[in-house]
Order: structure tokens, then C-alpha cells, then sequence
């Protein structure tokens, strides 16, 4: 059993920090920049944004580039392993439908 | 994008109970009775398993058989819309073996 639930634990624990779904979310739907992920998700502060950003770059859910540009340009993109991950987070969504359907 | 989010939050809500995704796999693999999963799962302790167990048939995941029996019986399954939680589960368990093998 341990070797079957590490795997999801994992995966559960990498998508479970603060604000790291409606995160990958805003990139699914283009969004690139930091100063539109503060918009987009209201609660957030900069710093807990960046926090949750260098995490999921680390985790290799998103890439960084950074732009040598005045004033600096940062972009964020998903990876493959990011983008499997939304797949996923689809069948999670449905499946939340119908536990929302039948509150 | 709130529309969207919602059901996602509420199935990521819904499994993250400490344990509860231990619980779900142990009832997959054809364990019944909190005997069981009290063995099965090392470190959770009786009140916190019935707590989660409770919370679990609250969100239709489970079902609660009691047999009138001495000593008495209990026993829980999964509801469809566990078994269709357990097939997004695998999922996610893949998804998080390219983790673990990327570290």
C-alpha cells in the first residue's frame, strides 16, 4: 500500500498549496505575468504569489523566463507535466460538480 | 473563472481530510471494517478514523452498513461516486510518479 499511496500523496501535497490550483488555472486560461495572477485571483498577496510560483517551478509544473527588459518581464508557462496535471484537474473539477449537485 | 474553480476547490476540500485518501485506498483494495483500516493505516487513531469516516458518508463517498449483530458489525463501501473519485485517484498517482522520479 505505501508504494501505491506515495506516489498520490505526492501529487496531492504538490497541488494542495495555497492558491497553487487557481494558480495553474489562470495560466491555463493565458494568462503569463504575475501582475495578472494578482488580478485574477483576489486574496493573494505578492509575496505568497511569488512563494507558491518558485515552488511549482521547482516542482516542474511551470517554467520561468525572464525577460531583459526595462521595466523586467517575467513569464510563466506550463510544462508537459503541468499541463497533465489540468487534464486531471478536469476529471477532479466534474467529479466536484457532483458532489456540489447533490449538497 | 470562479464558476470554474468552485467544484475543483470543493473535490480538492473534499479529499484532502487527513487520511481520507488512505481510507478511500484501503476500501479499494476490499477492506471493510475499521478494524481493518486501523491496521492498515499506521498512525491515524480510532476517534480521528470514525471523524473522517462520518465526513466521508456526509459527502456520499462512503456508505455505512450497521449489522445487528454481537459484537456488533460495521462496515463501509464505496459509493459510485467513490469508485469514480478512486479512477481520477490512479490518475493522480501516475501523474505523481513523474514527480517523484524527477526529484
Amino acid at each position: 500500500m505505501e508504494n501505491k499511496l506515495c506516489p498520490l500523496e505526492k501529487a496531492v501535497n504538490t497541488i494542495s498549496g495555497k492558491w497553487k490550483i487557481p494558480i495553474i488555472w489562470q495560466i491555463h486560461e493565458g494568462k503569463k505575468r504575475p501582475s495578472e495572477f494578482l488580478r485574477g485571483i483576489q486574496q493573494v498577496d505578492r509575496r505568497v504569489l511569488s512563494q507558491q510560483l518558485n515552488e511549482m517551478v521547482a516542482d516542474g509544473l511551470l517554467t520561468k523566463k525572464s525577460f531583459h527588459e526595462l521595466p523586467p518581464r517575467v513569464e510563466y508557462e506550463l510544462t508537459d507535466r503541468g499541463r497533465q496535471l489540468v487534464e486531471i484537474l478536469w476529471k477532479l473539477n466534474d467529479w466536484g460538480k457532483l458532489l456540489l449537485a447533490s449538497v
